[in-house]
């Protein structure tokens, strides 16, 4: 398949380029977040202070925003260092988590969009519908089965915001307003352990940060944690559990090829 | 036995109820914590600052608060959450870091016993007894031999507060100001990674908001872990160590059966 | 070789009086730091907040201050705990991660030093270099091949600064201004893992917490990673990555003898 030649091809550009992805993450999966940056290739840098976020925005390849664990005075970075990556027209990428559960959350995505207007929004299904809430056009689907009512959500949402949205989950979902694409990759696991969301977007950034193509590279993020869980439970034996999975995980990013995704990737495209 | 049966079975209770715990807590074992959580079967969610905190506690079924890593930022989040927690009724699980190294951690654990009346208190002897030390009738017990003026400080420290007090280290003692409730399971190699104390917390409130009985819900958390040691030190081969030890830690915890409790569990009553 | 035989029973002068390391740092490698110092035997304590970090400092054997994701809070803390420390002549460690990046950082790490006058600093080559900045004798040195420029930087600064300097890479330097010592121990694997700088800084803290000589300490704790770093992946088979070698490089540090550091270690002195 053409596209899962060309996600092939930009494993080895994150390689070669190994660029520089800035994050304003939570500090609960920072450190996965930095070890999964650095596994697929590319180079972390976490700087989350209002005097130096936007100084170290403009030295990255793309910027990464979780609202993990926000604050008044992280959220001040993200607004800082968002607003001078898109004066360089490099990726954002907004991982909206928990939006919904607090007010404080959805205020400040809805902040963030608005001042930011990010390239890429990763979340899972819940969060997403939360966002597509804002959007009365949408807010009629709750009626349609699930999978149909993923890409809807998605396409809709993304149309809306002019951005690429990716709702990841059991079947994971990407969207630009107009394109869908289908990713059946993954294993259950993966929710076991924390912070494989948050992974995965630092993973897209790390993609995006090397491609042109932030649709693809999108999909290349969501592509390698999925095949990733796949091989990192295919390696487990009996006694092993999601200590020896999340070692297995790192391991499968760091040693994964071309040919995997070549070979096990499963992408369609409604 | 009776109690080991209880707790072999909200062992399953955990899993079918997937309680939300919510943790203020520090950050440098915070995603040990949550990964504990959701090996136990919970569900974390980590939530600091002042303009989410009480709406957080609002959606959860615990909240873990542990002072690690403290500041002014997060003091007041935590009092904030907690006195919506007791509004709700569901428990408050303390875990008093270092408390008596530096009169910061000292006067805020003060304040929020004080201010909130947390359901569980969970320390190492020395950070509980330095709690005791508040109260002059404990004062005089330094002579006592170790084992029993442990059982001595936990429950003249617990009737006081009117909470559960868990002391951890090689022996296990938790009461209610009545009961005192010995466990006997750990090894030595937990002491050697850092933050299994506040993995053990974290565990308390997992189990703590999926029963009724906070009392068992204590014992059950700490048991838990003894027991996941036990097993992970068990796995090791030669040339393991404490990072083979941590995976196997959580492996343990995943994998961890009503039989194990029941068959392994080493818990006494005075 | 002398210097091996006294770096090898320094390992058991950390593991017989246990330093209490205090370290004000990252929160992205923060559990790692805290690990490693307990892998070596050392006793880690994380406190940033300005209403105790004096106090902390007060406890302590040695301070580790790493500014990886320093902010204002947390730069009045080092600081202060920095101060605290040099008036009870305990070993002052910086790691100044990330200078010339942003002008924050390099203006931070210009303030530790005049403020505090570390005992040691160790960084990357391109960190030491800039730091090396401030001083215009250092400036004409880029033309000299790098092996002979790096111990002229370290040498230079070291002298310049009143302190040890490292710099850590394939092959890693130390200087007190005077003497110089070369380290060639070590994997690339290393450089694949976030945080392996900080924890040899934290490292660095447990010998210098546990010995008289500062030069020794530094040595022993790049030595001490290095060696690690081997053993890891010496262990390592086919389909194991960056998660497994994390693993074993914990094991590596807890399972270290005299006997490795005697036999294995490769120091030598211009």
């Amino acid at each position: 398949m053409e596209m899962l030649n060309t996600i092939a091809s930009s494993l080895l550009d994150v390689k070669r380029k190994s660029p520089l992805v800035h994050q304003i993450t939570n500090y609960v999966t920072v450190n996965d977040c930095a070890n999964v940056t650095l596994a697929i290739g590319g180079s972390p840098v976490m700087a989350d202070d209002l005097d130096e976020a936007a100084d170290m925005a403009s030295l990255a390849q793309a910027l990464v925003i979780n609202i993990g664990t926000l604050n008044a005075r992280t959220v001040a970075s993200m607004l800082a260092a968002g607003k001078r990556a898109r004066e360089r027209s490099i990726p954002v990428i907004l991982d909206p988590v928990g939006i919904g559960a607090t007010k404080l959350r959805t205020d400040t995505v809805k902040t963030i969009i608005e001042e930011i207007c990010p390239t890429v929004i990763r979340g899972n299904m819940s969060e997403i519908k939360c966002l597509a809430g804002f959007d009365v056009e949408i807010k009629g689907v709750d009626s349609i089965a699930d999978e149909k009512q993923g890409a809807l959500v998605a396409r809709t949402l993304a149309k809306r915001l002019k951005c690429i949205i990716a709702i990841t989950g059991k079947q994971d979902i990407v969207s630009d307003g107009k394109k869908i694409t289908l990713i059946d990759n993954g294993h259950e696991l993966l929710s076991k352990v924390t912070g494989t969301g948050c992974m995965t977007t630092a993973l897209i950034g790390a993609y995006c940060g090397a491609m042109q193509n932030c649709y693809l590279g999108t999909i290349a993020g969501i592509l390698t944690m999925g095949l990733a869980g796949e091989i990192a439970e295919h390696s487990l034996v009996p006694g092993d559990g999601v200590g020896m999975f999340k070692v297995r995980l790192f391991d499968a990013i760091y040693n994964l090829t071309p040919e995997n995704i070549r070979k096990q990737g499963r992408i369609s495209c409604e």
